[in-house]
């Protein structure tokens, strides 16, 4: 239905394009806006379009401390022709278009920077294709992980990316988002077959061919793999495409306290090169830790600590589990806490995933802001401990939580945002942390995106020259720069 | 010294601009030629160029059965610096580039059909960085994927993506190459961590920014897989970071036959379906495995049969092999012939990596060429019984070996070059086997790449849209077109 009132929509004359379209910012006042407004409605009916200040400011801001920004309206499509339809109409009028998912991001991605048009997807929530012998399923974007899995509950299959926030999975492609399974399963990047994108000018393409789901390809450019990790830059991702995994047989968690950074990331590292499959393998430092039981009402000892998760047959995960034991052991570890059912193992990952709240309630009244950084394994005892010392040096709290597996981690700031003294130490210290991680041939951002906090910082990792590339790239895909204008470059 | 060379070279003003830079077709009469030659050897030395008729042969042809393309001359650099300084000349006076690696390539994707210059990058073989503790190694072009894992030997690591041939890394990473242990470690696209890149202009940069090697990243767009599977028209790839695996503790190897492709294929997605960690999983239809049994003196049953192989600790290998066997054996598969031992595994996959040349004896004196599809798991025996019928049919040989695990496999077609019918019918046969994949949403080519053969394939592929796309990414890195022109595109 929803179609037909596209093409009928689309069959009107829109009203003419005004001038001065190159306006830093668009109002209400200038007439435009009310122009454009009338002919989303003529694509999305009146229910599809709203101007209301509480919807706008909700579209305004995601989960990081960057203020809200909120658009001068927000859309709510219902298919991709409705879509297109609203991004020639917001190309005609060169009006920014802000792709909204969720709002589960934490890099300030969907700030409505220059005003424009939130697209928010939430109505596009179906689940298109499941194959189920081929491992695979296509998404709308308003599907969220959380939702593919209760989906696909009863056919042995999962989808195992999971970056704690319940984000939509066309959401998590366009940061390249990961989390706690990607030393596993990998990130967005490696599990993303196809993507359905609409461009700024409302042109509609799919980026390995309509309806291609082959587990791999060397047909021309990996322009999927371009739209992953273009936080809404350069298109609108409006299906995706997925690999799916079957659900282990057991899966066994357990928790194991350290008596130093050093000896926990060793085992991280000595795990890893033995080959055992690890799912997961989590660190928290002693602040967090302290933290999460305070929150939780634990009483893991406050040490250095790892939670750990193995994936497999019940006879590999007994040797996965003895091979792990003898190395932490060797490293001083403690006794691993156990957690095989799965209500144990979900009481033991929401310790993990609550890890955030648990280091706001260490401040009420606060909120948090996430550090992102990533380095080669050999490098995380060091950035750790330089990094503790720099927090303590300038009485910040930012307990720390890490993807060590994959050399990512992530310091939990809590601070009080009216202090403003305070504001800048937390910046400065998330520079100097950046800049530490970029000396160790690290990346200052390893899943969170750059969006809008850390676009100085991509210029110093990746140089002028590749820079200069990705701008050359966007200026050819969106040359009136109306895709999510302000971020990433 | 190469790069002090290089700068001295430098520093010299180049000759001026020629006219009539569009031709198509660059000839060492116009004079363009000699002038971009002699600048060439001042960058390179007149050991660092050549001309002979040879060389110039020997460059410009692969593996495939597409005809030699000759470009005007060859150079070979040293180094990046020199890469760079030739590419300028190149650009000053509108000569192709094609880059080269090893000349192993299947899609005719270093043919200079255009003329132009040949970059052989053979000269730049060193293995630069690397860093045992965090799993990657970077290397120049023309490392070789043996030469690496030569170095690497007693590290304990290894880089197991294998194509066959004794590839460069950097072509790998140019074609998207894969080969038979894909299923288990991913494709190039996934195994590639930074690029150092010169693009057609002589510029220079890293796909990840400079000396970058974090194992996941969200900074800005995914340049490092654009560049993967370029092949060529993009850029010239003079430096690739890679992953590296640690060796596993044990393999072993099997071969199973089977009374069916249709349980060969079954046997294949319930193995993947439980999660088994399987290495390689190769497929070969009866006149595959009949070929390997005259080429090698072997004596396995002429039936569809799987090879296959498992890593891992001793333990995990008993139950992966276990489970496999139940598996095959509820399929109707036959007992599994091992290999345990080094010797006895190299022997078996030896019968394996012959398969191209054991198809070529099936005819002496005749060429071989190598579809190259790909398909949804659940496809495969479908297409590849209708693919058997369309060969018998057409009275053409085309035995068949595919990476089953990934939905990818090959007919080795032996064909008599002199014989225009057969010739002919070839090549209607691997147009229909490919629109054949496509019409079960497949591709065309799952790890050879475009080159000059899948041109139009391509276009059926991806659609119009996609294709503009990539036009368009062409145009902006490369708008001269001098990037490998004709393949591709």
């Amino acid at each position: 239905m929803a179609c037909a009132l596209v093409r009928s929509a689309l069959r009107r004359k829109p009203p003419l394009q005004p001038a001065g379209a190159d306006r830093r910012r668009y109002s209400l006042r200038s007439g435009t806006l009310e122009r454009a407004i009338a002919a989303f409605r003529s694509v999305s009916g009146d229910e599809g379009v709203s101007l209301g200040e509480a919807v706008r400011e909700q579209h305004g801001r995601d989960e990081s401390v960057h203020k809200c920004r909120p658009p001068d309206v927000v859309v709510f499509p219902r298919c991709v022709e409705e879509v297109s339809a609203l991004a020639k109409i917001c190309h005609q009028y060169q009006l920014p278009i802000i792709p909204f998912g969720t709002g589960t991001g934490l890099e300030g991605g969907v700030g409505a920077l220059k005003g424009g048009v939130c697209f928010s997807l939430r109505n596009m929530d179906e689940v298109l294709d499941l194959h189920q012998e081929d491992f695979d399923v296509t998404v709308e974007p308003g599907v969220t992980r959380k939702a593919l899995n209760s989906y696909l509950r009863g056919t042995g299959l999962w989808f195992p990316i999971d970056p704690g926030a319940d984000a939509s999975l066309c959401g998590m492609a366009a940061t390249s988002a990961s989390g706690t399974n990607a030393v596993r399963y990998g990130t967005m990047r490696e599990n993303v077959l196809n993507l359905e994108v609409v461009l700024a000018d409302g042109s509609v393409f799919h980026t390995a061919g309509r309806g291609r789901r082959p587990r791999k390809t060397s047909a021309g450019y990996n322009l999927t793999n371009l739209f992953v990790g273009s936080e809404g830059t350069l298109g609108i991702l409006t299906k995706a495409t997925l690999r799916l995994y079957g659900i282990p047989e057991s899966m066994v968690s357990a928790v194991c306290s350290f008596p130093s950074v050093q000896a926990a990331v060793d085992s991280t590292v000595q795990i890893l090169q033995t080959g055992v499959p690890i799912a997961r393998i989590e660190f928290l430092d002693d602040v967090m830790i302290g933290a999460c039981n305070r929150f939780n009402s634990l009483s893991y000892p406050v040490t250095p600590t790892l939670f750990l998760e193995f994936h497999g047959s019940s006879k590999s995960l007994e040797e996965q589990v003895s091979i792990t034991e003898e190395i932490t052991r060797e490293n001083g570890g403690g006794d691993f806490a156990w957690a095989e059912d799965e209500e144990m193992r979900a009481r033991l990952w929401k310790a993990r995933h609550d890890a955030w709240y648990a280091a706001q309630a260490l401040r009420p009244g606060c909120k948090a802001y996430s550090t992102d950084v990533c380095v080669p394994l050999s490098c995380l005892p060091q950035i750790i401990v330089e990094t503790k010392e720099d927090l303590m040096r300038n009485h910040l709290t930012g307990p720390i939580a890490g993807h060590v597996g994959d050399g990512n981690f992530h310091c939990i700031m809590v601070l009080d945002p009216d202090d403003p003294d305070e504001v800048q130490r937390v910046h400065e210290f998330t520079e100097r942390l950046a800049r530490r991680a970029l000396a160790m041939d690290g990346t200052c951002t390893g899943e969170h995106g750059v969006g809008l906090g850390k676009r100085t910082l991509l210029r110093e990792e990746l140089g002028p020259q590749a820079m200069e590339v990705m701008q050359r790239l966007k200026a050819t895909l969106d040359p009136k720069n109306l895709m999510n204008p302000g971020k990433v470059l």
